[in-house]
């Protein structure tokens, strides 16, 4: 199937990711780093889809921090494509923006949101999900990929299927409800129900529809948005930086998605994703050596088992140690428990509150 | 009192301290390096040896490798008194060297022998042996400070005096013998016994009575050092290349002390001496914070306790971490638990296998 030339791709790229300090910086954060091979987690988004979307209809959200990064890493997408948000304000206002160009632009686009910071091992796989979800979006749906839930996670949203569905279906199926994260014994019962998906954050939609569905539910959004003019106007970037602060800082989900009715979703079977939420997650993708051990870079390792260890550009020695998260960069050391990864945002949010701005 | 101008002093250099890679390297070693304060070992020995020795009556024997560094470090040492041996001998040869020279220089030579790579916290109680064992020494005796165990440690060797004797006194008291580096049964009776010290390597004798003694127990090296012409010899250096290498490579303990007849010993009272041996040793000797943690340069540790951390010039992030050990340096970084710190020096070993000789 070739490329739908009304069909355009939205990659959110404005998160901090911050447990993965100190790699992960404001101007250097978890989308534009390589975790992997040599491509960023942002360049990899755009290569998988390029398949059914190539760079000229690729779209950037991001924040003045990151653009200049991301429009060095991206020469193939159009410079104009890749856009700073003006304020921080969740992804509705980020989302209708973006439907509110593209509108303008092509009256007939259909597009779908991705994520930038996350990992899909099985990008053909992947795609033959992509695929039927425009498709169902061109028919004037609200779509969503569910991603088959492998453990009880407490930290992701659910979509709720009707019972019985099986994985890996290629016609859409109605949602029954959205479920915000819920706790371990919740979380359990979901995974044990067969039904319930980890909302992963890949929308899909008519730019009319969600405009629409803006306008309903978000009207001070949706107003504030309209008043803006065509793209390609050159008052457009002053006016944006004028109202985009006005907008509600509210997600997506809780705006559009858990109230509109015509919200359908694939349950689809494992393409290998992960959202790598952490240097523990991070420890867990990537092939280990004997010894249970990941090195970026030489490591000199002597009774050392389990241990995450990135300090490219000079030599790692291990003696002993267990189970640690070692990351090492010109202005600071991270040494951390691996079960700990989670906390690493929290030293964040202390070198924010001691006002360390060079280490964030 | 004030210094005796025949009282000289050896700064023995030429050592490595492998266990303290990846600061110590073979042009930056352990008796460089700053640990506590802003000066290094071999600076606080000569510091601390000031009031009965100024550095005009100070010699040094180092290596090639360390010598600049040292002449940088010590501007108040005479440079032609800082000298490189030829070949590494163990410390037979080279105190032997340094007594003919001093011998030529000074008939009436009295010299104390002092390791460059520990630590002393009470100079002025340190003294108060010092002095009494230059007086014995010049009265043609072989003297050696002993240091009252604080357990049974199986690295070092052991002053055998009478039983009976009390810690502290100022009069020298017969040696009864020397014993080698004891297994763990053997040190701990020596521990509990009250009349065995560590031997330190601290020792004083006039030169005349050390180059008497070699020619009685070591004739070859003996004779050797006396092939060479005055220190003041503008081919004394060319010949000391040709001739050090021959002589025997053994230790002044085993060469002289063990054998001799005319040795006497102080059992001295505590004077904070430390051999520093390992990083945990350091971590030992150094003040904690409320964690248990020592921090050289800046630190943000959470739920972090036992650790020493040492990368000057960046912020160490410690999350959940205990017991480590961690040094970083630009070229290498070592995570060590700190019951290993003893195996550091295996790694060295490793990495001069490799022939990693920019990280030796």
């Amino acid at each position: 199937m070739s490329a739908n030339p009304h069909h355009y791709g939205l990659i959110l790229a404005g998160g901090r990711g911050t447990r993965f300090w100190p790699r992960s910086r404001r101007a250097y954060s978890k989308q534009v780093l390589r975790f992997g091979g040599d491509r960023s987690l942002i360049q990899e988004t755009v290569d998988r889809l390029r398949p059914v979307l190539p760079p000229e209809r690729i779209w950037i959200l991001t924040n003045d921090h990151l653009r200049a990064k991301i429009v060095k890493q991206l020469p193939e997408v159009p410079n104009s494509q890749i856009l700073a948000e003006p304020a921080q304000r969740n992804t509705a206002p980020a989302i209708g923006l973006a439907a509110h160009i593209l509108q303008s632009i092509d009256p007939d686009a259909v597009m779908g949101v991705f994520p930038s910071d996350h990992m899909i091992s099985k990008p053909a796989k992947y795609l033959s999900f992509v695929r039927p979800a425009f498709k169902a979006a061109s028919a004037g749906k609200i779509v969503v990929l569910g991603i088959a839930p492998r453990w009880p996670e407490t930290g992701y949203g659910y979509i709720e299927f009707p019972q019985g569905i099986k994985s890996g279906g290629k016609q859409p199926i109605a949602v029954r409800q959205f479920r915000e994260k819920p706790d371990l014994k919740t979380a359990t019962h979901y995974v044990r129900s067969g039904n319930f998906y980890w909302n992963a954050g890949m929308f899909f939609w008519k730019t009319s529809v969600l405009l629409e569905a803006l306008r309903q539910f978000q009207p001070k959004t949706a107003t504030l948005l309209a008043s803006l003019p065509a793209f390609s106007n050159r008052q457009f970037g002053r006016k944006l930086k004028q109202t985009f602060p006005n907008c509600e800082s509210v997600s997506i989900d809780y705006a559009v998605l858990e109230k509109a009715s015509n919200v359908v979703g694939f349950a689809t079977s494992d393409f290998g994703w992960s959202d790598v939420g952490s240097w523990n997650a991070l420890y867990e993708l990537l092939p280990h050596d004997a010894n249970a051990n990941v090195f970026r870079g030489e490591a000199l390792a002597q009774s050392a088992t389990g241990n995450y260890a990135d300090a490219e550009g000079k030599l790692v020695a291990l003696l002993g140690v267990k189970d640690l998260i070692i990351v090492d960069t010109p202005d600071a050391l991270l040494i951390a428990d691996r079960s700990r990864a989670q906390e690493v945002g929290d030293l964040v949010k202390t070198l924010e509150r001691q006002k360390r701005v060079n280490l964030l």
